[in-house]
């Protein structure tokens, strides 16, 4: 099975985070692996949801748009279709996995992930780029001193990985994707921790050894995505 | 640790899966795991989405509900949050895995699987009463000569597994649930195959070989719901 | 004329409600009239509309909803049309008719009637029921120490009855509801009083001798129905 | 009971109906019943709800709206509550009463009722004004020989009546309505036949009895609205 | 170029304004300008937007709705398209130039504008009318003492302007309006000071010598409607 | 009066235009004036409105966005806004000017604008730059030989020009917009002929004379807009 771009299965795509891609948001980057652009962005908001109100404690939660022009065939605008939920929600979940909430006031950090162009992998990119964008706001809010340390647990990243004609890729392309018998998003911590885990067979079924095989693959990109995050927040500490 | 209801920690709650519990429908079922009950139905339309206009194909689709009384506080009617939409598109996931769509003419297949009371597990009894639903619909359209064979695949049942207390769990019960280090909701087909696996770390993250531990406890659940399945749709042939 | 169901024109359909049917909120039964078959239940929440607030009164209030698998063909999910405004308020009215405001303090009581399966008579169904989840509630209020006593100054029931081939009839089906030439909703309490009637021409027009007919055996059906209610909430005293 | 208009109890309040009221609607008039106005437009639109596609027949049906500067306190524009569809499905069912759906070819007629200005009984001014633009949309229709008689079968007028202090009322003005016991609007036909019976007891409950003096008491309204309706379309023959 | 009505280019419609038209707001007129006709109310609502509150400063904003008999063919109720918004954001921008927000206290003034028949110019209209029930209004809160004096700078009333068939014209009807070049709405105060130009050209293009022609005109229009304001609101001073 | 970065009252911003800027769609560029940034997208689709079916004519229209990250305060996702509508329409209306509707078929070009980052005049930058991407899509038509050439009838260009503290200037920053006393968006064709004229006071009124300072500032500002557009569109021949 040769891959279209001519990398090897287990081989990520170039990956490039551009920090500080806006002038107004806390904290900000531009993500790209490959061909898929998304901007994530991270602002501060002095209000909780109902259910934290008066604990002290802050909340992490994130939006995931589409331009209309990301796509080969054009995106209605506003969409809020149950896919664009569902990335949502594991966006969130994936960030506030390392965040200590007791620890940055009754605030809520918002991060917007807002794919520019397309090409497979936009949740997966919008998790590791959105960690970026939040803890260059949690740099922000210490340098206000808001917060008096930056409260993050371990550093998240995500990939793709799944089965294309019978072998085993990691990170797919949308070329990749469309026609993958079945995929996986993966989301970790450092030391071998998993986060989130969702696979799902797309044509038939897999077995226990093609799951095992995938996470294995999935584990090495995910440790390469951290080298580079940690290049990117090199001199900020946590 | 000790469940509050006194099971193993890999022992399912008493199933119970009352066939044709509705007139109107195509197919139809209660399904009962413990104290979370679910009508799952089954209606046929003869139309399909626009992408298989021509095609020949058909298509198996799902809705899920809560009633407003299921929940110890009430649910707002009608919510369409992020949770409903993942629920249902993981539903219909589920079904569509195990139908021969072109074998059923350009008709539509909608699953409604509506939560009278829940207690834990509501997506997961969906999917395994939802497929009960799909079958007896799939015998209608037969003995209406709509189609000429059920064309099934194989049986798909879904069970929830999790890490309480450092436990391995099977089968979570809402109290079990909210208080879970992570869940995993697994979908499979007969001989260990599997369609979708999907783990969350809820707090924490988790490691590969308690995954390892709850893959397996959820496929010797899973064989028990089929077992069940079976009983119920005994005399259909597919 | 004759019945589909063999019924005199002036009888009943088999009744049975099943009370404490769900166990999360505070009252709820099952109620069937023959095939239709309504689940009502109760809920208190701790707050009021606005233009109560501070008046140390409450309120009661009703929503209604349809099963997508409740009907011959398909109900969309959510339907918010005319037909369900205008049930929900008929229902809020009713039950509000028998209930001492100001002595529930600032609380809602909110009666939810979803309807599992149609056939005829889910409104006036859903009164007769909703009257049994609201007092079981009530109950429990007072089980509680919320409220002293049951403030529940009658009984309230509902039947319809309609003009079939130019024949009176009491409970219409399905099959007789759609082919009435007119029809009529009637509210009472206890000792011949009327809360709402709402007679209604689906063909033609109809006269004031015919009207007289309808309400008398409306009349007789609201006293076996209110016997059945005194049997499942015997004990309850108010 | 003193009314603080100074009419009798069986009195209508003055009633002004000004027809081709608006220059661009096939039928419109201004009905005025006191200080309430509406303004009833009618407009014909080549085609029907999908049920009635293919069948030749036509339809009627209606809208309802407050202008935000009708009454005390400002009318949130665009207000789609539930009394709004339950006025608009009354106004239409009274409408299709006397009309015969398979003389006006597959067109849809549609009766806008715009209130700008409300002391009570609206909705039965409606009906009322709406009969007079039908007729004229109708007579419109006749001399573009699109239909070749009216075919209208007989006159339809409503108006409310009620239970004040005790007192059996005609015509409620507004702040007789808000302090009613019980209210009830009445729609009929020419001969003392009726088309729609709604009583509601707004505090406690009414007896047969007093349901009888209300109906008689309509009775003798809707003939006098009959008369100024056939004065207005005097010289248009069905 | 010969005007369907028989004006001279440089000529206004018959305008009437007939003053207290409705008896609930605050204040209210009827604006004609020849066939064209609006309702506007004034309401006073006693709160303020958000940004707002705790200034000791109100605001004033605007409405418009076309009734749905008002134009050629039915108008959609409850419209809300780009062009709605346009207009209402004109309106309440034009009235605001003039009121001195400090001195109303934390109140709103809600100008409705309703459409009850449109035949060209109803944004302008809105405005012109519009300004003469803030000021009714207004004198009313003063009556009351809600206010010590009527806080309004200066007359505000707005004309439109356009070319068809390459000759200016004062004031079109919506059959030149559809067929003009151009068009521009021009809000004006007293002595010869502007508050909005909107010119667009609807085919082609328009030259600088062209657009001083039409402000010329839209001067001379809007000095003659402000003579009308001023008869009708002749005896209330600010 | 000085520019707080440092310009003369009649010079532009640094303005650049980066064409091809995504692969997707048809036509597309990033347009920066400044710290303003919006990517400008054009897609064809084989349909047009309702109004057009059948003519052989196609339509041109436009979507504004902007980021949630785009504002120094977040701007809520999805957004319909008046002033969004009112962008949208004016963006439309622009490009419509310069395009032959009759020469490009049945098809509809859609420019979405989407705002990355805001610092004043965006819907200017999004009338130039959606102009950029129109043609760079009806090139691509033309090469695919969709059309046979290039039907664009003049360039289009716009900027907004405004008078803070009694000085005139050109193009606006965010912090000049918002302290202005009145701002005007000017949409230019070539050789001196105006599509749009939008001045609006937003303090106070303006005079006809600095209306014609401000023009004749607008006018050179687009010259230069244009000599830019005609670098970057270099080599496609209209």
């Amino acid at each position: 099975m040769k891959r279209s771009d001519g990398r090897k299965p287990n081989e990520l795509r170039v990956i490039k985070i551009t920090k500080d891609y806006l002038k107004h948001p806390a904290g900000s980057c531009l993500i790209e692996c490959g061909e898929t652009k998304v901007i994530c962005t991270a602002t501060v908001e002095n209000t909780v949801p109902p259910f934290l109100k008066g604990t002290g404690k802050g909340w992490v939660t994130a939006e995931y748009g589409m331009l209309p022009g990301s796509c080969s065939s054009r995106i209605k605008r506003n969409d809020a279709s149950g896919r664009v939920h569902e990335i949502q929600r594991l966006v969130g979940r994936s960030l506030r996995a390392v965040v200590e909430m007791n620890q940055i006031g009754e605030n809520t950090i918002k991060i917007d992930c807002d794919v520019i162009q397309a090409d497979g992998g936009t949740r997966t990119a919008s998790i590791t780029g959105g960690f970026v964008a939040l803890v260059l706001a949690l740099d922000k809010m210490k340098k206000q001193k808001i917060i008096q340390r930056i409260p993050i647990k371990d550093y998240v990243a995500a990939v793709s990985v799944g089965i294309v004609e019978n072998t085993l890729l990691l990170d797919l392309k949308y070329d990749e994707d469309s026609n993958a018998q079945m995929d996986m998003n993966v989301v970790m911590l450092g030391k071998e921790q998993f986060v989130e885990v969702q696979g799902t067979a797309e044509k038939g079924s897999f077995s226990k050894k093609q799951m095992d095989g995938l996470l294995d693959l999935a584990q090495k990109g995910v440790e390469q995505l951290m080298t580079i995050q940690k290049g990117i927040l090199k001199g900020i500490k946590f």
